[in-house]
């Protein structure tokens, strides 16, 4: 089993298992906790692959163990160096090929894999979706009632089913009420009403109360959103586990009852999750993706494109969400495959989709929605609006998960929470006719337009239903912010999509409706504005459009997405007529959005969680130069006025090991008398010029297996890093050789290099570490974990 | 004017003036006959604004005039430093946003200046586009004859405004045909179609003539397609007047004349080019954007996007294309402002459109096509097909190019070249009608499906038309073929998409035609398969479909587009219903296209001209490290096994200037004896050590000024880089300072360093030049031109 292969690799496993984590403080905690050292910056397994320093003839068997887990928990990828691995396995592959036919089987089986692991991934993908929601949908009939006769059946399907019987308010006589099951008929009395709010809080409860159980018992992990941590996995991050199967089963049962208890969050985040790891499963399969890291990303990138192509039925703006939001060091060149995967995906949801809708888009708007260019004046306050809200809601959200990471009581008892939230959710929205159905039902009622005919739906009314809905829709308004504000990070999975587009599908629907009343009360008055003579509902103020622009604003507020969001949004009703709106709305939620603060909600919980991601968007114009940044500091005078003094002492601080002096007895007493995770070696202590980099976890493992296999090594063996070894030292034991274990590429950079170069080629290059020199000495070294220190102080100044 | 500037700016100004280039041979020989020097990888300009080696206190005024025109022509920016003077100006503002309120105006214009330049090139874009399309039709329907009564009127219009008239056949009684104009009326004898076939010559004989003479006298630049030069200028190649405004001019109306001639040519690809000229000259307006090479590149990526959204209607293909094809540095940081842009011009393209349409597409099919999956056969058969047809064209065309730039004759001659081309071209389409009519309206007729009652279109006749129309379109394929072959790259604006689709569609629509006739057979045939049981021409087999997928499939073979290839069919069309057949017939193309030769239209004719590109995507398995390529070469063994003795024999093949010793003297010697651009200053001659790197520009400039401002200093004063410099040298003269001077963050590799790796680091950190280093001394440089050099030697083998 995957959890206790996970237990044994952690040290405190104990934390990880009983805290389930998602937005939680644990794997923070796990990190700090895990000894104080820059442990995420290096790579402490990993000796005998490296093949920077091989030539042609020297190639190393890169199929040996050690090439499988290759990265500790927590720990950061080394991209340069997976890449210049696979680089290799593909040129022995070449090499084979002249071999037929098994060779050339080998290279087109190589070849071609990328193509079928993502085909493999979409189809996976799009069929957990389909499954996925058919469960949803059906347990979240389950709130009110059950079908008789066939129970596996949710309502609509029953209702159907047994078409002989009336059909009308979402209900029928096949579909068993619970007041019903227990032989109470009266439906128009009170107690009627009342054993059903019992029951719908009773189911909702114990649901989510499953749900957390669940999550808490066999995949922590499975819990949250899971995007802002996917993004860290994209950009190099090792979070085992967090892709493994028990955490794709628990993460889907789990979405099945989490959505379906009427909890205020949403699929699509934990389906990008899923996707990603139905991604990372698969990718085992191939060698090539499954034992590489870096390589691995390239699967990753698509199955997060598949995920929201399913999740949203959107396979372009699930390519673009990919390319914006999650991929991190090829966009490009995994774009054309994220798309086929992505496009897989959304086929297969469609053949899987049992409802027998000819649509693949979430919400379908069929028909044309008009507006005129006055319009864009309320378009734009929705984004206003959608700015403010969103920041709003991060603001609340993150000081509450923070509170909760702090909290004893509350961080302690996720089942508890989770409890009362759901009580409470079902309690409240049960009164209010939009809470009270599912989002997904009520975001499509308030994007539908209103047909010229129909009375039954309240907020088409002109008469009193609509003043009575203006006011249910406020009501919802407030209280979904508020709710969600609370259940997103509570322990089930669960996401934040559709419930930022129902909060702002009801405000924009509240504008709308506004907006429609005062077009009319303006077209009553005689000699208005041109601007106001338009057919109202045909030709402009459709509040439909409204409740959909208001939802890109305040999905742009809360997210920060821009072009993936507004295709996304294209995608969702199928016109390009509504991308002026859209767009100018997510670009005023946007400007306003960062003015108030530059995170959006993945980012914010990522620094939350104090995962070490590095954006790879954002400029950032500090006036800082490598030497100010590196350790060890110098923080007497900048590096550029330094004396030979000062370097001398700063030698003092920076542990090197000389390429050729020390003894074995040397190199054990600084590995033991420091905890670095990998030291520069220089030609002298003397000069310190620069000759190579080796890991704390190389030497170790060098070390060892000298002393154990060769038997004439003793304490005082001195260690050689360099060329010319002498055969025998007169007088002393036998030198050792170590040049093979040397990383002679690591990357340098000059103490005068400004920051803003050095995050670039952190990010660009994807380094975990850079050696600051000044000609040709070592001063210090800059990894991962400085640069967001860094980046930390410059934002808080 | 700015051809004047152009001509003091270069040298061998004649040949760039004289010579069209374009796909030419000229800019490559300017280029190497420039001395033979590596002079496209060194900046000779820009010494005082280099800002590595500043700090806080120590701001130069970057607003100085050096700042403008840094780069020389054919030369490669470099990015790091363009963007850390961005950092700085963005800086100094930022620092005077406190002096409310001029400083917050300032601060404020120049947050919002990126997107107000975007704005104004998409208004422009937009309207450029729209004018060039009323243009061309009108210039077109020239050929055929003329309104009458108002001239300026084009057929559709003509006739249109005479709705009196009958108006069949695309004709009309107010539409005066030329033979009409000589009082010739006997329209069904054969001199009549003569005389109409006469002046269709003449007329596309005189516009063509007369777009290459425009062409030749005032804008050179103003030919070919511009793609291949746009990438090449987007990855940071600078090409002077070839975002003019005179460019801008001629190709505008060069592209009327020469698409209205009826020539086997696109407005699309020019209208690209003429975008980013737009986005050029306005970036004039901001001094962020004009002044800074870096910087500009944004705004020309968001141009590039908002010329592929006018071309073909597709805003989001646009963008995709811009981050598939074209932008190079920074691709998702300008996705957003591009989709902006992009969107801005598609919205003015359809408010300046005259014709009544509602559509902003180019080829609108309002109608769901439907297929069974049976049809993915044909569909990938297409694909093949495009693939093949795709690389063939790509042969043949750079075959005829490479010879037209070596042949005396050809090359000398581009007036007859076009006249000749255009005279064949005219005088054989005249004969079909489908290559007579614009390429735009033969692809619509292709793409649309059969009504039913339809006997007009000969392809929807089920009698003997359609096979007559069969062989009219294998003629026409066959034409088509050949004669773009020989016309992309004659001297006239012209575009590739069209044809291509073009072809694709005619290939597509014959493929459709078969599968027709063989489903009709197989239904016919009583007990038929399941899979041919489907309403012809509903259900299955609409060869409208065949020919969209077609045109996918041979524009994917010659451009090797990708996802922007998908989303621009798909914006084209408007139907999500088509993604699964152009993705299989476009992946099939590009596996089969990529299979045979790896290079596209574009990067073909990058390579024939010789341009410093370094392809952002290709991965290169290598086994090289940095040693084996940089220059000083080591050809006798491999620099990890060398000897302090080699290391010697180094040091005299590398310029180097050491940080002191050195006197005036020596320095202009050096410069004298040597053409480097940039030389590394170390330590000492002896140990090598790197202190930073010079251009030849800055010492140039900073010995100039001195000898000029300084009397004190004479040849035998002694040069200082470091910073320990005496007040005076006893004995001797003052001494001279040049550490401002220095580039204290030179890029270093080891020599061990993979040249994957390096790669890397040039496309990802859009590097000019980098140093290679072992023990912390200089052993050699790596230009671009030698990564580009290393790569072609590697292709080759």
């Amino acid at each position: 089993m995957e959890r206790a292969g996970r237990s044994s690799t952690l040290g405190s496993s104990d934390e990880v298992e009983l805290e389930p984590s998602g937005t939680s403080a644990t794997i923070h905690l796990d990190m700090t906790a895990g000894g104080g050292s820059s442990s995420s910056d290096f790579n402490p397994f990993g000796a005998i692959d490296d093949v920077r320093f091989k030539t042609d003839d020297d190639l190393p068997d890169v199929m040996a163990p050690p090439f499988f887990s290759k990265y500790g928990d927590f720990h950061t990828i080394d991209w340069q160096r997976d890449l210049a691995r696979d680089r290799l396995r593909h040129k022995m592959i070449s090499k084979k090929k002249v071999d037929f036919p098994l060779g050339l089987l080998q290279s087109g089986w190589d070849a071609g894999a990328g193509w079928i692991c993502v085909l493999f991934v979409g189809l996976a993908a799009g069929a957990t979706a389909g499954i996925i929601d058919i469960g949803a949908r059906w347990m979240s009939d389950l709130k009110t009632g059950v079908c008789a006769d066939r129970f596996w059946l949710d309502r609509e399907h029953c209702c159907w089913s047994s078409n002989d019987t009336f059909y009308k308010d979402d209900s029928c006589s096949a579909w068993t009420k619970w007041p019903w099951m227990i032989n109470y008929y009266n439906s128009s009395s009170l107690l009627f009403s009342f054993i059903e709010w019992i029951f719908y809080i009773g189911w909702a409860v114990a649901m989510s109360t499953l749900a957390v159980l669940f999550v808490k018992i066999f995949a922590p992990y499975a819990c949250g959103s899971g995007i802002p941590e996917i993004k860290c996995i994209l950009s190099g991050f090792v979070i085992r586990g967090y892709l493994g199967k028990w955490t794709f089963i628990i993460k889907s049962v789990g979405l099945i009852l989490s959505s379906a208890s009427g909890l205020s969050l949403g699929k699509e985040g934990p389906m990008v999750h899923l996707a990603c790891c139905i991604g990372n499963i698969f990718s085992y399969l191939f060698p090539k993706y499954g034992l590489n890291e870096a390589k691995k990303r390239e699967i990753l990138s698509a199955s997060a494109a598949a995920g929201v192509s399913v999740a949203f039925g959107a396979p372009i703006g699930g390519v673009l969400f990919s390319l914006e939001e999650a991929s991190y060091y090829f966009p490009l060149k995994t774009m054309w495959r994220s798309f086929f995967c992505a496009l897989v995906a959304g086929i297969i949801l469609r053949f899987v989709n049992p409802f027998g809708s000819n649509q693949t888009s979430l919400f379908h708007v069929d028909y044309m929605m008009k507006w005129t260019f006055i319009e864009l004046v309320p378009f734009a306050l929705l984004g206003l609006f959608g700015g403010i809200l969103g920041s709003l809601f991060i603001f609340a959200n993150i000081r509450w998960s923070r509170f909760r990471k702090n909290s004893k009581m509350l961080g302690g008892n996720p089942i508890y929470e989770v409890m009362v939230i759901t009580l409470i959710t079902a309690a409240i929205s049960y009164f209010n006719p939009f809470t009270r159905k599912s989002a997904l039902s009520m975001i499509q009622q308030l994007f539908d337009r209103c047909e010229d005919q129909v009375e039954e739906d309240s907020l088409c009314d002109q008469n009193k239903a609509l003043s009575i809905a203006f006011g249910q829709l406020l009501w919802a308004l407030i209280f979904k912010f508020i709710i969600t504000i609370f259940t997103f990070g509570i322990k089930v999975p669960c996401g934040l999509f559709v419930p930022s587009i129902g909060m702002g599908a009801i405000a924009g629907r509240i504008l709308g409706i506004t907006v429609d009343q005062i077009f009319r009360a303006v077209q009553a008055t005689p000699g208005h504005s041109e601007y106001f003579t338009c057919q109202i509902g045909k030709d402009c103020v459709m509040p439909g459009l409204y409740a959909m622009v208001g939802a890109a604003a305040v999905l742009g507020g809360v997210t920060r997405m821009t072009v993936s969001l507004v295709v996304i949004m294209f995608e969702l009703t199928g016109s390009l007529e509504f991308i002026v709106p859209t767009m100018v709305a997510t670009m005023f939620s946007k400007w306003i959005g960062d003015g108030i603060s530059k995170m959006g909600i993945y980012e914010a919980h990522i620094e939350l969680n104090g995962y070490p991601f590095l954006d790879s968007k954002g400029e950032y114009p500090y006036s800082t130069v490598a030497s100010q940044v590196m350790r060890p500091s110098i923080h007497r005078q900048v590096a550029d006025e330094m004396s030979m003094s000062d370097l001398r002492e700063l030698k003092n601080e920076l542990s090197v090991i000389t390429e050729s002096g020390m003894t074995l007895g040397d190199l054990e007493s600084l590995l033991r008398q420091t905890d670095f995770n990998g030291f520069p070696v220089v030609v002298s202590q003397n000069s310190m010029h620069l000759v190579g980099f080796i890991t704390r976890r190389d030497i170790l493992l060098a070390l060892h297996t000298a002393r154990k296999t060769q038997p004439y090594v003793v304490t005082n063996s001195i260690a050689y890093f360099s060329d010319g070894v002498p055969d025998s030292v007169p007088g002393g034991p036998a030198p050792l050789r170590l040049r093979k274990i040397l990383d002679m590429a690591p990357m340098t950079v000059t103490d005068q290099t400004p920051m803003e170069t050095v995050i670039d080629m952190f990010r660009k290059l994807g380094l975990r570490h850079v050696l600051v020199t000044k000609n040709g000495k070592v001063l210090g070294i800059i990894t991962k974990k400085d640069i967001l220190q860094f980046m930390r102080n410059k934002d808080s100044q």
